[in-house]
């Protein structure tokens, strides 16, 4: 009798396996612009953006973000990156019994905060007691939904000046030939810096979470135009959400390893721990795809900015390729997969 | 230093404390129609209903329903009382290691059944998976968008015919002097199944969860037209309902003991187990408040529907009375308080 195990919640190939085979099948099947089942970080019905995340991070509070900050970032983003404008949070807490208030108290003002940077208001809410063992601590789930921005239109028109873009939001299967990879910076912040908290490592004193709320870099991003894909690389990192614009797509993507913005720091710990930065979760990080004449542009946009101070072109759509092959310094390619299980669990 | 109680979640004056006290306030105030801090049902912004609920009922499956059928029935309820049509769901769950991948599909079936019985499509999603301990078995968290009802102008123009409606939705506050208390059907079958079922008790053998999507019920109430207010009474029962109706329309409601709706089972358990029928979670109850003048034409719509069979009018607003009263059949009066803390957790 098979059993759910932590690979299962990774965010990769056996979570794709564990909804597709066991979960999804057994809802009706729906029209929408953006369904279920197409695993976009929103969905879309009748215009309206909508989202969900649940959020176990332990520990509740690490390096450079908590599990307020991050519930608030991740849901905010994950409307952002669809080209919609978050209008607004819901709110879940789980608690368990004995939790401390004045931990409860934190993280209700960084849920505070971060709902002020990004300017998106909690409005709708429910709170649950659970007894000690029926939840660990804390878990906080939050629902955001958005509207179309004001400025996807102009972006995608920009877009459609140099080729055919066939969806109206930023989807995952937007992606074609010759279109432009880019990150808005340094990749596996989030999870190097959680797990060597957690587990005592060290790097954790030169490196934070990225944590943050990205609907306003991501909203000069379409000022400037002509990004057709957007996704915030969290579980499975930026090598998962790279095979999904190839797989979605039907394109193959070619990325420049050294091209890739890593921290020495990231460098360092994920040789010592054997991980690959390319796999590990971001919280603040947006991968861009766009037409190749508006790369440099977009870059510069991005650069100009606190949280894209590191972007960088990494690579390109190429029919050569089926999938998505890392090109080394050297000119030798090797696919990257996007992982199976997850090589630290807890991190979002 | 303060700790969480059980009591802290049980949704009467303890939980509203722990929310106006520790987490509300760190919050920015916001400007929306029906916004956080009027603890409705749900909250509108930009006329799109929007609400979440997290679900830690144990256990998983229990007489008439299961995790599955409450999570979409209390989240299709949520933005049904407030006047609107339910679009979509957006469904999240966090999986305890180990779970038996059968009990998932359980599951999985049974929010796919209600989907389709409420006719709201769940469109977006996210899973999680923790350790052994970090849950117990599995949380489901549901979030739901709606839109203002077709139905929901001519229903409060019927009610405008007879006197001044104030709100555009069927808000708490939406109660006047006079107004008529409905109930859809028996209260407190679902708690009392629940825990019967729990504690093996016996009860559960004559005596099942109510739990169902009201969206279709409610639509025929508000075809009829003349309703002001409605409220699924869940935690904390139609005492918590009713309670939140009188403090925020500051006015008095008169109860009559004998008029309410109650199973012969629910009356034999709660008077062994000493409990309060009234003051315990319904899953497939609507409590509408309306103009006098229509409540026997909304008395007669529900009595139609299967799942309005017992609906009743069981009292008045009054300001004879600051407060809740109920008045037993031999003519006495006592006050009906909200529930402080929860005689039966995590049956929701």
């Amino acid at each position: 009798m098979k059993r759910i195990s932590m690979g299962d919640g990774a965010g990769g190939e056996l979570m794709h396996e564990l909804l597709s085979d066991h979960i999804i099948p057994f809802f009706p099947k729906v029209q929408t612009e953006v369904p279920l089942d197409s695993f976009d970080d929103s969905a879309v019905v009748d215009d309206i953006v909508f989202t969900i995340d649940g959020h176990t991070v332990k520990p509740l509070i690490f390096p450079g973000g908590d599990i307020g900050s991050l519930s608030v970032s991740g849901t905010v983003n994950d409307i952002s990156v669809m080209g919609a404008k978050p209008l607004a949070i819901a709110l879940s807490m789980i608690l368990e019994e004995g939790l401390d208030i004045k931990t409860l108290e934190t993280i209700s003002k960084s849920i505070g905060k971060y709902s002020e940077i990004s300017g998106v208001p909690v409005i709708t809410g429910d709170t649950k007691v659970v007894e000690q063992g029926a939840a660990d601590e804390m878990i906080v789930t939050t629902s955001a939904i958005g509207k179309r921005s004001p400025y996807l239109d102009d972006n995608l028109r920009k877009a459609g000046e140099y080729r055919k873009v066939k969806s109206r939001w930023l989807t995952d299967d937007n992606i074609q030939e010759g279109d432009a990879i880019i990150v808005s910076g340094t990749l596996g912040d989030h999870g190097v810096s959680l797990l060597s908290f957690r587990e005592g490592y060290g790097f954790e004193t030169e490196l934070q979470s990225d944590v943050a709320p990205l609907n306003n870099l991501i909203e000069q991003v379409m000022k400037t135009g002509g990004a057709v894909s957007m996704k915030d690389p969290t579980r499975g990192g930026f090598a998962n959400a790279i095979n999904e614009w190839s797989s979605k797509s039907g394109i193959g993507i070619e990325i420049e390893e050294h091209l890739v913005p890593l921290s020495e720091t990231v460098v360092s710990a994920c040789e010592l721990l054997g991980i690959d930065p390319l796999a590990i979760g971001n919280e603040g990080k947006v991968v861009i795809g766009c037409v190749p004449e508006m790369a440099d542009e977009i870059v510069k946009t991005l650069r100009t900015h606190p949280l894209g101070k590191n972007a960088a072109v990494i690579g390109y759509a190429t029919s050569k390729f089926e999938n998505v092959v890392l090109k080394t310094e050297i000119g030798g390619h090797r696919i990257l997969e996007a992982p199976v299980g997850d090589p630290v669990p807890r991190i979002c």
